[in-house]
């Protein structure tokens, strides 16, 4: 059989979404259509609450409505083959789909690393965004009492916290130093983990794993120190690999990184296909160096800046790098990052001041409810623009951070931000005459001047 | 008695502690003095919730730490007269104060108008942030059932809903068709009323106050439409009077609003004296023209400008104007505000585009305490820069109003915005595919090409 669309679309997650009702709303009079394997499709950053605020997945769905809604078309079905020259996909269920314009949201998947013994045991698991898989742990959970999960990047530590809400004995392993270390310096690291262990979580850090334990099904975890944990479940939480196999299989160039190249308007290497999110090449918004950082802020970003450049480009809607925009809870205590932390400004050999402050996130901090809230932010030296920002706090944390990526992405030097203006309200936010950020860029400014 | 300081601070509130500590922080080596009249400072913000969310005024007190602990000297007393030629203040207790640098952060007085009959009744009274007339209000509400506000702009709101938290009968009363009408649409004021009138608050709007009634004791207000409410005790909240009398006296400027003429760096007539806060004049950030919108962003960005900028101008530190942001709670609601509304954008002559959306603050939006959020944004038609934003929504808020008055103040175009990356968590923030401000610059980018 034989289709034809005038944007094809594989891939149904965020990035595919966006991309194709952004496409649909700058370019009406096309025809879009999105293919994907999935029967139904997981909300991605909302998988580890199926597992403890939710009930189960079912609350989890993005619903068909945001493409049908948006005059977008879907077929649930899987692209075998890419032929470029004819502008042609071929599906598994024998179906040829001709395109004018051909984007990829192929997203990632999760690493299981081939050198890890006992990664095929029973309750072993990682966490792909396949409700199957999602509703087959949940099951499995329910009869597990001890669970170890391995990483503790922002899906292990989610991960721990949410098991850890369903009464079950966790233990969260970190081969590196802190958790969540590629985001957060010390400072926050720490915090989180203080949060974590104060909810009855164990943390082992600075160990990694060995080997996973066990006959048929997983019995327990060999760390690298040689300390032996019990479990009855494992959740692999070891990275993400973006899905590019389609697009080499095809002839489109893939990067060092092994992401799919693309230019500033998420062009690959044929000018009419496009690739987005998780599948699609990262540079860093400060240096423009490859990374391998897969974010939703990213791919959403991504996926509009290909929509508006589908037929025509256009010179200032161009995608600038990511700033690496990420934030997340444990408890009710919230954390957020953008741009570099201080670590990797060194890595990166930034030459750079440091400002922290410690405040409260409502005021008077006598309120009901009132969060301890930290802001530390990287700085430029030379130019005071600012680079990185980190932050605590409570509710407000989320935007807080989108405030300190904006700031950021404008190029805001310190002494913009000092004379920025800042609404607060006494239920809402820090006191007006002690907004962490403000406080912060005051403290780097005073550094810079020594 | 002689006194002698380097800086001398005339006010103890928001304005007046971020000037002292910001300028101390910038020019360490001179020494700072606050003249305050107040014993104890309350939190300005703060002081709706006094009523009902704290429990009295004592909670809601700003520390004197905030100065000492920055090295600011305090000294309560009242400044009578200031000799700007001699450099030298005098106060109320005979005390002479050479200075080389003087600030003004004299703040507001609330209006009670002279044509209101009954305005000297017992049991009517303004909000003053004056420690003794709040503790007083907080004593005489215990004993009264019903109370009457009139003035539905912020603060008007404010205590309407937290009286309305002490179990009282509570009318508000407004004159113009909707409350909170300067800084919001009809879409917000009209959710802002429901609000108010889902937790009990009766409204009355496009109706003016007569004449307040009573013999000492207020017992009713009589309403333009001839209509008559009981009340044991009414609140009057019909706007804030800029405390310009000392420095009139001194021959200092006072602009045409009835504020104290200040330049950029916030110097007045005379150079070696600043004005900040509530005291000194406001100009619109869009059309630098005066404006009478006071709000403790706008003071303490004033504050944090003059305090560095006392000794040495920085052309980077300037006040470029007011963005009016601002944000307040209704029970869960949370409403915020930033440069124009639509009504403001017309009555300026803006040519402008507006783009609407409604979503949720969580994702999915089946998580425990998803609350509805509402951004319309104002857009310049022909160049695409963002001129105003409104939000309706949860905890967020109040940094979601600042992330788009930050945008404002960049001059963000709909375009940059459009490509910004924006970090998204289920329990924080919208979803990264349905992030209202991006929406709704989607929206408003589609009118704007019609």
């Amino acid at each position: 059989m034989i289709e034809k669309t005038d944007v094809l679309v594989i891939g149904g997650s965020a990035a595919g979404i966006v991309v194709a009702t952004t496409g649909k709303s700058f370019y009406p009079d096309k025809d879009f259509l999105v293919v994907r394997k999935e029967q139904q499709v997981l909300v991605p950053c909302g998988i580890p609450y199926v597992f403890g605020s939710l009930e189960g997945s079912q609350q989890n769905l993005v619903p068909d409505a945001v493409l049908s809604n948006n005059q977008v078309g879907l077929k649930v079905d899987e692209v075998i083959s890419i032929d470029h020259q004819n502008k042609v996909c071929e599906t598994a269920d024998g179906t040829e789909i001709e395109f004018e314009k051909l984007i990829l949201a192929l997203g990632s998947t999760p690493v299981a690393p081939k050198w890890l013994k006992g990664r095929d045991l029973g309750n072993v698991f990682t966490i792909p965004k396949d409700k199957r898989v999602i509703d087959e742990i949940q099951a499995t959970l329910k009869n597990c009492k001890k669970v170890v999960v391995i990483g503790g990047g922002f899906i292990g530590v989610e991960m721990a916290d949410e098991i850890n809400k369903l009464g079950k004995d966790v233990t969260l392993v970190e081969v590196l130093p802190h958790i969540l270390s590629l985001v957060f310096d010390e400072e926050l690291a720490t915090e989180a983990e203080s949060a974590l262990e104060s909810r009855g979580i164990t943390i082992k850090t600075s160990d990694g794993v060995k080997e996973i334990l066990g006959h048929e099904k997983v019995s327990g975890v060999l760390l690298s120190s040689g300390e032996q944990l019990e479990a009855d479940a494992v959740i692999l939480s070891m990275g993400y690999r973006p899905n590019v196999g389609l697009a080499e299989k095809a002839g489109i160039k893939i990067n060092d990184l092994g992401f799919i190249s693309v230019d500033e308007y998420m062009r690959t290497s044929h000018s009419d296909i496009f690739a987005v999110g998780d599948c699609a090449e990262k540079r860093s918004f400060l240096t423009r160096t490859q990374i391998g950082v897969m974010l939703a802020s990213t791919a959403c970003a991504e996926a509009r800046i290909a929509g508006m450049n589908l037929y025509k480009l256009s010179a200032i809607k161009t995608f600038g790098g990511t700033i690496a925009m990420f934030c997340t809870v444990i408890g009710d205590t919230a954390f957020g990052a953008a741009g570099v932390s201080e670590n990797l400004a060194n890595e990166r050999g930034f030459d750079f001041i440091t400002g922290i402050f410690t405040g409260v996130d409502k005021h008077p901090g006598t309120l009901a409810g009132t969060h301890k809230q930290m802001v530390k932010l990287i700085v430029a030296r030379d130019s005071g623009v600012l680079i990185g920002g980190e932050v605590i706090g409570g509710p407000g944390t989320g935007e807080l951070i989108n405030l300190i990526g904006l700031a950021i992405e404008n190029h805001m030097t310190i002494s913009a931000i000092l004379t920025a203006q800042i609404a607060t309200h006494p239920l809402l936010t820090a006191p007006p005459t002690a907004y962490p950020l403000i406080k912060a860029v005051e403290i780097a400014t005073k550094k810079r001047k020594k």
